[in-house]
């Protein structure tokens, strides 16, 4: 055990919700004194950086949280238990109705680690093929726009693209990951 | 206004907390039907990249949340209304004793838009000295250390770092964005 663990004394549900849970638990520092943590329980979340021709597709939507639209790889929340990997091709064809034959893992990284515990599978599609068209939640409302790489990387720069999952992806693409 | 737009009809209060406040709002979509969303109120966070003779200064501590330690760049959350390049000055010499002449952006991005509000304000650290120590709040307990860039960029695909914004800081500059 290391010398920065804090221990659970006790959970403490306060919402239990359709995306998230708030729990704001007992807890007790590494020298024993006792503390608080709030935090936001999540079932994780899969997405694809699927470039095809050269050309990254993202998906733009209005992002409540923001009253913003923001541009996005396509990506959606696990369902509890799923295979992120099942996750990510799923929400590829539901949200771009495109088809890969394959995911490669990219990395799986912690998008804030202060107070969720919601982890992000990032998967780059292999292999992509016209599939059968969107297949949209009765809630999602969104549009598929194409970028070449380059681009993307520039909008980053530029603050048009702002979602750290899509960062993330189009700098370790860029990379050569 | 964008055919994507979300209207709040009600914003509903479940909980307000010291780092995080969470809504369960009213919400109509696009086509006008009602829905719920729920978010995250968060405040805001500001973090530093701060690299020394080839090093990168990456700070190690336990995430509740994941039950983990993880290895970030120096980081914080904002106070209500405070300027988030002092807000990253502030902790760079908190957590690490460290002290830059100035900062420079390298930009703002939105960690988890699906169901948060929190931006992350991003900086590098330009002209580096060594301060006076850390001055850790009362509930902190963690260990700065120093990797050579290289070694933290191939440490992300080792899945050694998991944090996203220290996964976008390194990137980012290892791009020479």
């Amino acid at each position: 055990m290391s010398a920065f663990t804090e221990k659970t004394v006790q959970k403490n549900y306060i919402y239990r919700g359709k995306i998230v849970n708030l729990r704001c638990d007992d807890a007790e520092l590494p020298d024993g004194r006792p503390c608080k943590r709030e935090i936001v329980e999540h079932p994780g979340g899969a997405c694809v950086l699927c470039v095809r021709d050269g050309n990254v597709a993202l998906v733009r939507q209005f992002r409540y949280a923001y009253g913003e639209e923001l541009l996005e790889i396509p990506a959606g929340k696990l369902e509890r238990g799923e295979d992120p990997m099942l996750a990510a091709m799923r929400e590829l064809r539901e949200e771009t109705g495109l088809c890969a034959r394959s995911l490669r893992p990219l990395t799986v990284f912690y998008p804030t680690p202060g107070y969720s515990d919601e982890k992000i599978y990032l998967y780059e599609a292999v292999d992509v093929s016209e599939g059968d068209g969107q297949h949209l939640d009765v809630d999602e409302f969104l549009r598929v726009e194409y970028y070449p790489v380059d681009e993307a990387i520039a909008m980053i720069g530029r603050g048009e693209i702002r979602d750290g999952k899509t960062i993330a992806a189009l700098l370790l693409y860029q990379l050569n990951y």
